[in-house]
């Protein structure tokens, strides 16, 4: 079901002290910024090598406000890592495999995420703490 | 630098628990299982396709005793994602590059880490909260 790590999602209090941070000590580069209203964060992605079987990602996430779930992240936790997203070929057939072996899922239905792809995510209740993440990526 | 992400590292209270989750949920396979007492974790590799140029992993780390960092984290914050790590190509320049940007090393000489990788960590204070280590994959 899963095809590889697609990114780490992390949260931070300012997307651009992020950004500068990726990129001057890693050298990484931004190659998408987006606001997501519906999931309440400012974002970018910076992409961690290439070939093989696709890209990863560092997904840095600022939240919109502090009533978001990235903003109540900051909160409790501080900053640092928020979620793990792993690709998939088909979303759709995932969620129905993973509903038929009783995984909440936090999305039942597929929505939009970053880059045009489609994207839900698991509740960590089930999986050992960890805010999941499937992400079927944008054709290209 | 970085050549893709190389494994997301999870805490966990009980290895066998969490390996029993990893395969029923998603398939996922045990590729290596070892004890480090150096590092304080009994651990299993779970292959997770390919990212980048290589296979990418879930980490998952039981704790030898609560007084090891792992254990310290799990009673602070509880099961979850404990640190993300990245492949590079070689490890000593990495570390002598970041050392000259002023990244403070956990690690200012790589050790030995899974499947004979030379590992490092880096501090999380200068890396937005993030426990980040850089992952030379052993020769196949």
């Amino acid at each position: 079901m899963l095809l590889r790590i697609d990114h780490v999602g992390i949260a931070c209090h300012s997307l651009d002290e992020a950004i500068e941070r990726y990129e001057s000590v890693f050298g990484l580069a931004v190659a998408s910024r987006e606001v997501s209203t519906e999931q309440g964060v400012r974002e970018a992605m910076l992409e961690v090598g290439q070939a093989g079987g696709g890209p990863s990602w560092v997904q840095l996430l600022e939240p919109l406000s502090p009533d978001t779930p990235v903003g109540r992240f900051l909160a409790r936790r501080g900053e640092g890592i928020h979620h793990i997203g792993y690709a998939v070929a088909d979303i759709g057939a995932a969620l129905a495999e993973l509903g038929g072996r009783h995984i909440r899922l936090i999305d039942e239905r597929p929505r939009h995420g970053s880059m045009g792809a489609a994207i839900a995510f698991l509740h960590p209740a089930d999986l050992g703490g960890v805010l999941t993440e499937l992400v079927q990526p944008a054709a290209r």
